[in-house]
């Protein structure tokens, strides 16, 4: 098996023998950008079936073909896991998808609060950077991005069996709010710069699938807030542990 | 004591009717892009005598005065925690630095690996990053950045007494390494893309003072690494217990 310098997510059903047509993008990325030819090896997943070593079996500047050869890992998805983030300026937010996958998210849920900046979102650019991180990082899965939903309709419909970590600045004391916390569905919320409303903070402290943690004495900016409540997450009762 | 819009490290000591003059960047900051006039309210701090709120005495374009009116907060340093790592892209580098003093690490060590991509260095602008995290984070110490340093050197002359946590990306297992290890002096090291080679990583694994972790399935960039092992260790042993 030869190894592959390209990793790639199709949408594309994969098994044994299980040829894959790849779209213009794919192949201009394939024989153009990283100058694959015929017989050289790729790693698939379509969040489904796996991971999968194919081979090149055509290559044109437009299209080509890859036959899938054998499977390399089983699918594995992440834990049941979600991050719920206000959209903060364009880099951040790629920053905080793409970390997002790597550490380990199922599910990418920007959430539309009174301080966060922009009320639009372009969603399919968030979901290829979350596939671009999945491609990266060895994932089996993308995590799906969802359509800008505003915090009040979010916690109108939550579902009553899944916590929410708040990671709420304003709280004093230590990050260890998650020990002794039973795993299952989670969510980890972020607020945008500035925090959320009084309005809002009350809201979610009454909330009952709320638990509440600090990050530390000093201000995390939203992207770095992120990031630590997802590793200490995991570490506590995801796959890292 | 009215709200301060800015938060400012100064090289000067700081302490009660403490004159603190401005330098012409320091002028062009506050008054020209932050628009401060006289008696508008700063935060200073500089790493020795905590934070300070200070009042604007004189403001020209090129200098300025604050005068100190009260200490608004003792001075806080981090852990000793050193974060070792071998510089990646600019902007991931700009990005280790800004997280590890969010995240509050002491010291910033840059190192010198086979496979680390420049052997340069622009010290100057990585200390001036620190430098902005701190004034934006709210710690009251800025991190020393040191110059870059070869591991096989920073090995030979390395203090028996810091124990070394290295985020082995070839390691399978847990991240809860650090349960049950003594707090004291640390320090993360962070490997460059591609990891360290085989007789560094023979190396490392053999030096005594080395710690072992893993961070998961997934395989992590460089920056995503240095976060999350930050974080765990804030969480296990520093200042977010």
């Amino acid at each position: 098996m030869a190894d592959a310098k390209v990793r790639l997510y199709v949408d594309h059903p994969l098994g044994p023998g299980q040829s894959v047509p790849l779209d213009a993008d794919q192949a201009l990325y394939l024989f153009s950008v990283m100058r694959l030819g015929l017989g050289a090896a790729v790693l698939l997943f379509n969040g489904r079936d796996g991971e999968w070593w194919a081979e090149v079996a055509g290559a044109a500047k437009r299209h080509g073909l890859l036959i899938c050869r054998q499977q390399t890992r089983p699918l594995a998805p992440p834990p049941d896991l979600w991050l719920l983030f206000a959209p903060v300026k364009k880099a951040e937010t790629v920053f905080i998808v793409e970390k997002a996958v790597e550490l380990g998210a199922a599910r990418l849920c920007p959430v539309q609060t009174e301080r966060t900046g922009s009320d639009r979102l372009n969603r399919e650019r968030m979901q290829a950077n979350a596939r671009e991180a999945a491609e990266q990082c060895g994932a089996t899965m993308v995590p799906g991005v969802d359509p800008l939903m505003p915090l009040d309709r979010l916690l109108d419909t939550w579902p009553e069996d899944r916590r929410i970590l708040w990671c709420n600045e304003a709280l004093a004391g230590a990050a260890t709010a998650l020990a002794g916390q039973p795993p299952g569905s989670w969510a980890i919320l972020i607020g945008p710069e500035g925090g959320f409303s009084p309005r809002e903070a009350a809201r979610l402290a009454a909330c009952p699938a709320v638990v509440q943690a600090s990050l530390g004495p000093r201000i995390l900016r939203a992207e770095t807030a992120a990031l630590a409540a997802l590793t200490l997450w995991q570490a506590a009762m995801g796959d890292w542990r």
